[in-house]
């Protein structure tokens, strides 16, 4: 999939000259993560339009208890409180998630002008809250790990009442594309492999947990857990990884 | 995941004693094969409130003249005249789809009423035709093949003007567990191994090919490829394991 991103990028090149890029963003999570700058490539990407777009990762009235609970207990590790009283950033960090990469890729010849300014990301493509994937990340830098908190909505279903194993890779392949990310700059996928232990009710709330397993050259290799809040229960069990792409075919198709 | 399966169907229980059942579905596809009876698992499961579901491996208006093109391919192999002018089964068939597996399962003590009401097969929960997946499957009885014509929309997306990893997975799991399903009956995704190619475009048509490797025991394995509709560009190659159930622990929980 790496080999053919110099083309699939080619799009980014005039916006990019626009405005300097100082972030990174797996190519298929939607998630920016920062690196000089606090502006995001989604925000920068954007700038002919101005629109501010809005964060997915943020708690909204579908959240249930449990999705609530998990939130508060990484959101509050996010800053904390100093012996002296001050506040200093904590161990995790929120990753905000928008529903577009970008607003206006070119795609080269194969995409039609509807297709462009219609496209949303793939987990964020229903409007109503609730209903599919809900979902936030928090990345520990210091640990390499990178958790999910996932609350699983009604139009996800695979096997009756519970989450289709699709929904399940989709949301595998997001959180370890994010995290792979973080760890070594632009990557594409190149290999998900997925154990399926036991199947997710609809509606229920489960933790999907990343962790690094190794990094050699080009190739991080992640690991990721599917399991239920407190752990007890495992859902799934995968292997991952991913290529590392150059800044300059990311942004140049060089 | 099998090994939670009793559980999982044990709300089957009071609407299959209703209706003996001649079919075998695939609890992730929503695709019913017929065994000795014309009735679908969805129709004989909704007798109690007769409504017709729709089937939507039919075209529709959003299919572009690549689908459109591969639909007729296999299509006019469903069915073929003899020198005698007669019809008679071909070597293709279509397989119909559907956006529920079952209109009311209890789901256990989990589910709410809300999502046991609301809840929709994941592949098929977007209601704007050719938004997102757009897709036929095809049999093969003699050759144990599947084939799949994918029309992916522009709600898929996940690298910029490219189909999300994950979308391609829940193709892949669609397609192979509907496959595993017609080779050995009732089955649950045990593992999926997929190595990405490269990536799909936004809007571009697609076929998914799935062969048999081999059966044991309860085990099926399978081989998947997913390329451009001339076979020329291999986008991903995908190992699978499948687990056969008993139609027992399928229908009464056993």
């Amino acid at each position: 999939m790496a080999r053919s991103l110099g083309r699939l990028f080619k799009g980014f090149h005039r916006l990019a000259t626009l405005s300097p890029l100082k972030t990174l963003c797996h190519p298929q999570t939607g998630f920016s993560v920062r690196t000089t700058s606090e502006r995001t490539l989604v925000q920068a990407l954007s700038l002919p339009f101005f629109s501010k777009p809005r964060d997915f990762s943020l708690p909204n009235s579908s959240w249930g208890p449990e999705m609530m609970r998990m939130y508060e207990h990484y959101n509050s590790q996010c800053e904390v409180e100093t012996e002296g009283g001050e506040k200093q950033r904590g161990p995790w960090r929120r990753l905000p998630s928008y529903n577009r990469i970008i607003k206006y890729a070119t795609g080269g010849l194969y995409l039609s002008k509807i297709i462009q300014s219609k496209a949303r990301l793939f987990t964020r493509n229903i409007r109503d809250t609730g209903a599919a994937f809900e979902y936030v990340l928090f990345i520990n830098s210091e640990e390499k790990k990178c958790v999910c908190i996932l609350q699983a909505g009604h139009l996800l279903e695979g096997p009756p009442g519970h989450v289709h194993g699709g929904a399940i890779a989709t949301m595998i392949d997001t959180v370890l594309g994010t995290h792979a990310t973080y760890l070594s700059g632009p990557v594409m996928t190149a290999n998900l492999n997925i154990n399926y232990r036991s199947p997710i009710p609809l509606g229920s709330t489960v933790l999907l947990e990343s962790s690094l397993d190794k990094k050699e050259g080009r190739k991080t290799l992640l690991l990721c857990k599917v399991t239920s809040t407190d752990g007890s229960k495992l859902h799934t069990e995968t292997t991952a990884l991913f290529l590392s792409i150059s800044i300059s075919n990311l942004l140049l198709g060089g």
